[in-house]
């Protein structure tokens, strides 16, 4: 039998526990203890940690792990926390996370589509009018990242009817009907042609404040927006700004720099932005733990390492 | 050349011409002129009428009418006010309302299972709380219709994954993975299975106050509603008494009683309902005006008239 894996979490004791049986569920050969029951010796034995939040300091002392694998697909923070020396991070690719999240995509983007917010301003008025229809073939919606969920969304949108254009880092191939830009210079491009633009992108270095009043104002007058990758990609007083001043229609806004997000912040009570709490992409702990088992066992069969982030890009 | 076509409608100079232009556009060969324009000797010469809440008197002025072409896909008032002893009504059955009649759907059924209701009232109080997300594989959508938008909505929501019910007057074939339903007593088995019910039927004697306070109590607690067919089916009083009770969670209405909905209506006020302008359906007087020509086109071909509204029946 292997050695144990570690668990570590900064998860309430019902989120826990629904996380250690589901991966029992999913690995019955394996054995996953949380770090605080692990004796030392067990801890240096230890080869494979899985990851929610972790305290950093736990995970030092796990001196012999080969590779780490966070529950989370966002590991901006765990890159952070852990530093260049750690071991190898894998983030969650999760099948079932890109089809909950493809679908918020699209359900937000026919709520910008379909006028929504402007039919609930109408309402309050007790105003009658018919806004002008946009057909999704006549619809630019603009994906920030083309990874594992802004692929997703692509598929989805495109099997909806919309036009779509898309941006990532490196230059890539694209389906058919789809605009490709990548590259920092590829970024007013994409912005130029949206009429909803939905950010998808990871956080890190070179995406932190990305959305600023500059990139703001290189958007189609009267776009919207949909964040549903990390909050400090859009830079808030710049989009409130952008809002005030009709250079936006609407912002739909699932993260923020600090979540959840603080009673006193100027978002909850601005008519153009919708408020989320981090609801875009559900998963279950059943669907995580099964991509988590799939992993492990691929590393016990091959002894190689699942694909893991890169350090200097971030992600 | 065969004689004019009259065209018949209360519409604003404006939207008169777009019309007569896209017809003009459509079917070159004919000649299509507005009522007030034909000479006596010219009305008695018209075989076909095509008509947009026209006047009942000027229609009695066109004795040979062979058929009248509706404009709109729903035909009640044409059909009361014409009497039993008219010319046979051809409804539009247009492939572009089908396609905006499905897309809205699927929006509004996003917007329900999505909780876009819920979380706009969380944010009126800076209140950040995750409500269950239910997958559309665990979520019922029942239609109530299963005619040209129904089942254009059903291929739609079955696409998105979603468990359809439908119900229709006729017993049916439908498609695998479709429960259908039938006949009077058929209606409350759908509405007992479904967790959003949406509303696409015709306004007929039977339809009219279906959905009263009895039929309401035998939806699912908590169940939405989308009513996109006309206003009457659903009574106003038991659906606001019903909300008020947290029998249902949200009402979503295209289409009223008395539409523009006056400024006096409770529904417009309360907060269980989402008022939308009767823009739900939206086509362009050219997918109509193409419909139109093909089903005039056929006639002139054949002798034989289109597809024409059962009087007894109603639609
Ligand atoms: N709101 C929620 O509930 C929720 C849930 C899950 C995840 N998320 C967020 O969604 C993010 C994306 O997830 P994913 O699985 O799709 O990630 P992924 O597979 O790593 O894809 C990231 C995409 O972003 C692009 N990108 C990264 N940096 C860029 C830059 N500087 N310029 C241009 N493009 C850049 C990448 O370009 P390349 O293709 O060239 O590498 C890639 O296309 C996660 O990092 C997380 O923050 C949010
Ligand atoms: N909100 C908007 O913008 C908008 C736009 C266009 C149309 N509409 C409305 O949508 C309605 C439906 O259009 P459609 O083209 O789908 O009509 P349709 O093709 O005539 O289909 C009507 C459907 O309703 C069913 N039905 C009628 N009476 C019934 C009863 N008493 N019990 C059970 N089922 C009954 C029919 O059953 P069978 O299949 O057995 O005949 C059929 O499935 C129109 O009449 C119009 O009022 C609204």
């Amino acid at each position: 039998m292997s050695e144990p894996i570690a668990f570590l979490g900064n998860l309430d004791a019902d989120e826990e526990a629904e996380f250690l049986a589901a991966l029992a569920h999913a690995m019955p050969e394996e054995t996953v203890r949380p770090f605080r029951t692990l004796s030392e010796a067990e801890r240096s034995g230890v080869g494979i940690a899985i990851v929610a939040n972790p305290d950093p300091a736990e995970v030092a002392q796990l001196p012999n792990l080969a590779w780490i694998q966070s529950l989370w697909a966002g590991v901006e923070r765990l890159v952070r926390d852990l530093g260049p020396g750690s071991a190898p991070i894998v983030r969650l690719i999760d099948p079932e996370l890109a089809r909950t999240m493809a679908e918020a995509v699209l359900a937000w983007t026919y709520y910008l589509q379909r006028d929504m917010p402007a039919y609930r301003r109408q309402q309050e008025t007790a105003t009658w009018r018919q806004l002008p229809y946009r057909p999704p073939g006549t619809t630019t919606v603009g994906l920030l990242g083309l990874g594992a969920l802004g692929s997703a969304a692509a598929d989805r949108l495109a099997q909806a009817g919309f036009r779509i254009a898309a941006w990532s880092r490196s230059e890539k191939a694209v389906a058919p009907g789809v605009t490709g830009f990548s590259g920092p210079e590829g970024l007013a491009g994409l912005l130029g042609v949206s009429d909803i633009v939905v950010c998808l992108l990871p956080l890190t270095p070179e995406t932190r404040g990305l959305l600023d009043a500059g990139q703001l104002a290189a958007m189609k007058p009267g776009a919207g927006l949909i964040n549903f990758g990390r909050g400090p990609i859009v830079v808030a007083d710049a989009l409130l700004a952008a809002l005030d001043a009709g250079q936006l229609s609407h912002a739909v806004l699932d993260v923020f720099e600090v979540e959840p997000l603080p009673a006193e912040s100027a978002l909850w009570r601005h008519p153009g932005v919708t408020v989320l709490p981090h609801i875009s992409g559900p998963t279950t702990p059943a669907s995580s733990a099964a991509v988590v088992a799939g992993n492990v066992r691929a590393y016990r069969a091959s002894g190689r390492i699942p694909a893991a982030v890169d350090r200097a890009r971030g992600y």
